[in-house]
């Protein structure tokens, strides 16, 4: 609790991350790749079609993704799969989505 | 499970609503509002204090956050107290934190 209470008044650098990690998740198609990820892996093909967007704007949000350690990839000889980085990026999603249905 | 595959894959709306609340939180102000409020109730002019931003800065992030509805007020006499709207919000601001921190 001292640590949390620190962290919020003093350190503007962790305030800075948090506020992009949470822009990161804050679109649409960036959710829904999300949300997909929290069932299984899958790939850019099946993250293109399931979410409805192109291979190449889907690759583009899983580049953001990835950049903010949301997601992360996994190589199976010449295919790539993608996953949620964590075990908290599973939480925050269902925090979120609990607070959206039943908020 | 199946009522969270469901909404992922299905419900726009719902993806939608959870990239706004995201959105909300994606402000190094608006984050750091939340954190003093994990802590205990405040007033504009305490969040302001301890922000450092003016008071119709804060104003302006709050009434964001109570349309979001991640923030409440409390009326008591002349005076108005905020407060983080449920627990979910807790949640998903430690979440948050956890990710950054330790990620």
């Amino acid at each position: 609790m001292d640590e949390l209470k620190n962290t919020n008044l003093l350190d503007d650098m962790v305030a800075a991350q948090m506020a992009q990690l949470f822009n990161a998740l804050g679109d649409t198609s960036r959710i829904r790749i999300i949300g997909l990820l929290t069932t299984r892996e899958m790939n850019v093909g099946e993250l293109a079609a399931l979410v409805g967007i192109s291979h190449s704007a889907v690759s583009h949000h899983l580049r953001q993704l990835r950049q903010m350690r949301l997601v992360r990839a996994r190589k199976e000889g010449r295919h790539v799969y993608y996953q949620l980085d964590d075990e908290h990026i599973n939480d925050l999603f269902r925090c979120g989505l609990e607070h959206v249905i039943h908020g």
